[in-house]
């Protein structure tokens, strides 16, 4: 077990009347409970919770009147099981006998368009054993032949860039992952969080595929340890899991995150600490 | 009331043993019934079912061994009633109270980057009353702006390249309808189904924004009469209800379709006949 | 007759052995002449010069070995003769008689993918009169539908993007504009300069049209004068016309630019000040 | 020696008085000669001619009314000098004194967006050496990686969807090939012109690289043996060398090539006969 103690500030000016669908919130599973948890708006506006249809992400929705200074201010108290490293065999799962709620993780999405990757992957990757090395070994295709650089990309940026551009930031490097894993028929979904070692702190993303009857968690950066991964969001991209979603008109002003492993609860040496099962 | 009976033909030669998740029966709504229905395999293969989670799309699935031969051959009677005109009074809803499951029709997807096309979208249509006829008037720039031509497009083409390229089929023309109606912040999405007046007969694809707490129908192509139209399939974009997605390995030897108004069964004349509501 | 003091001045880090080639210089021609120059390279050291074929650009090329400090300081004082305001009559010229040189103007190039760009432009500007009036409604129609914005593009950004987009900076202006004239069949090409009015004053990006003979000037972004524009570079798009192409290693440290109108002469209030000729 | 008896029908239905721009006619240079030559048009119209800035390429220029036939007969006998192998030092010309004249065909353009590869290209070509063999590791690459599937790729396509799609014809691995190139500051160019072996016969399109001093034949698809391949157009890449650019409206009604060698004429078996050099 391991214990982290976390949190972000998101703080704006809102120029018009605004409604403010926050994803900032982690999200309670069989791997990670929430000790304590606050959230804080301010001013002190009433809000909306909604937990996503899969049970997979949590909004906060608000509506803003224009103000010079508007915050929400999130912080929890999380306990994380360690992941376990797969076992030898962890096989991608036949067409046939694949839950069909686990079909649109196929198909391809704004930013990941496997469909447009097939001969690549299937160039690259398709000869691969199916199983979880076949996904691992993609994650190392990316890291050796994507560079990270942070800024280097922008909100438009797909999977179909990135494969060419060989640039990008986490996000990135999560998008063309699943991109990789459709175009093998792999379903895969991108998922949000906070993590321990980025410098500055900022949201990390990483992606999951789905092997042998459960999801498993990749990071192709190579950045941070998933052992120290928070889940907050999980969706098919990016586009549906923005940590805010604005309509109407703001400036954001200011952003922090801070994310600190607590005291070490019973966590022990001998537990083989690689990725593996979320939920 | 009107009734149609329709029906698919789809045939494959299967080179190697391959899954098939086929999207081609009709769903059953408060505005659709189907009065009688038959799927026949040749071979008789045994196949699951599936309704997509929100109760939008009904799915076959099997696994079929290498054959000259495979066949799924659908037929229904369904009973549809009008769609009504809509009232004068069908506005967009408030982002603070609209429903967060329809939330995710809102965000860009795969062949509709509606993220890419909010300064047009709000050029061309952000003065309009946040209305029905808002939705009417994307309708009518793509009819006046966007040249239907069969063949013209691939299974690559996006509302990003129709926006600029100019030329489509249904397809292309639902995709633009739901990237502007997402890029204004309205919440659209894919519908296809079977209709008649197709020549040759075919697949129709529309779409349906989100107003006034309905989905409501939209046409760009002015094709065919929306009475006339029996929804299969409910997504996304076309990523999510193509009637074949397959895994494996086959070609295609031939496709048909067909469908054909039975009598007229109290229907009347004084119903307005133009689009509305759907489920 | 106008006078201009104009210069500009580009700082590097050169970190490996680097070839530098600089586009920065004023070319002289019928509409522009140079009345005195100098370019001085810190280290001194001896650079080779090149004029484009077409006597459009001139380059500068210079090999750097590492260093902390390169710089290239360029001084020019320039006459312009007034830009005449079109006669009525400025047609574009029909295939059959445009000279085989020109062709390749209509032709579309990295940034300006006019091939795509055909039915839009036709749909848009097909009706009007074949002269110099559109593409007079081209630059009306991209003033009009493309918000001018510092920093929203890139490199990568084209024509194609912008026309959807609707933001971007000159450059983006021009490129769509040039887009815009091929698609019709008129031939058009990317122009760079320094230009009085800037703020902060910078490299300036319009496009030239051939109608009748000869080639004119325009620039959509309307926020200078173009008798104001001391012209450098020419060429089919920015890919063409660089101020610097560098082979090797470095970082730019610094660079400005200036342009003062020194005093009037005889420039005459009667002249009819709108764009014409280059050439 | 070789020499070929090669021509080229192009027929038309003209709806418009329409322009056409041919470029058919084999180009005459150091490595080949035309014998004899002869172009017909049907009806008798007169046509005009143009040898491109750099001699390049040639072209006819016609103005034709609207007819229900209209036809363009192209035949000539060109003899060949057979291409040398390269010797072992082949190398790449460094920046400092490549001929400015040559620059250009190291910027990118609209089918070879070299600007969008060059982490790609140097990742992937960045480490070999600097010279004939590395050209040849880029065709090798594109061979491997490159599916060769004719009609599946359109006028639109560009290295940049075929680096990731993976999948062209002939003209589709010579844009490839050039970008790579001009990605690693190799300049690099489009070839066109007719080659013994295609089925059914077509025009084939091949690239050229500049190397120590001259430009360098390469052909990816290794469908054809360049020593069978007789030279017409050369541009930057197909925007500039289409077989014919039309400028009205108009239907091809029939279009067909041939190409046969005749007599072997002191032909020896001794000469290395691999790709050289052209011009």
């Amino acid at each position: 077990m391991k214990r982290f103690h976390l949190g972000s500030k998101l703080q704006y000016r809102v120029l018009q009347p605004s409604t403010f669908l926050f994803n900032v919130a982690v999200i309670e599973n069989q791997h990670q409970s929430i000790l304590s948890e606050r959230i804080r708006l301010t001013p002190d506006l009433s809000f909306d919770k909604h937990l996503s249809d899969p049970g997979e992400s949590r909004y906060q929705r608000v509506h803003v009147p224009p103000t010079d200074y508007f915050e929400i201010d999130y912080e929890a108290e999380v306990e994380l099981k360690p992941y376990y490293a797969p076992d030898t065999n962890i096989r991608e799962v036949p067409h046939e006998i694949l839950p069909l709620a686990i079909m649109p993780y196929i198909f391809p999405s704004r930013y990941c368009e496997s469909d447009r990757l097939t001969r690549l992957a299937t160039l690259q990757f398709g000869n691969l054993a199916p199983d979880y090395s076949r996904v691992q070994a993609i994650c190392n295709w990316i890291y050796d032949n994507v560079f990270y650089l942070s800024g280097s990309t922008s909100s438009f940026t797909s999977a179909f860039n990135t494969v060419t551009e060989r640039v990008g930031v986490c996000r990135d490097f999560a998008h063309l992952g699943i991109a990789f894993c459709r175009a093998l028929d792999i379903p895969a979904r991108f998922v949000t969080g906070y993590v321990v070692g980025l410098d500055p702190p900022d949201f990390h993303a990483v992606f999951e595929a789905y092997l042998d009857g459960r999801w498993y968690l990749f990071d192709a950066t190579r950045l941070v340890s998933l052992q120290d991964f928070v889940r907050v969001g999980t969706g098919y991209d990016a586009a549906d899991v923005a940590f805010a979603t604005i309509f109407g008109a703001m400036e954001m002003s200011h952003m922090e995150l801070f994310i600190n492993e607590k005291s070490n609860i019973g966590y022990q040496s001998d537990v083989r600490p690689i990725s593996t099962i979320a939920e």
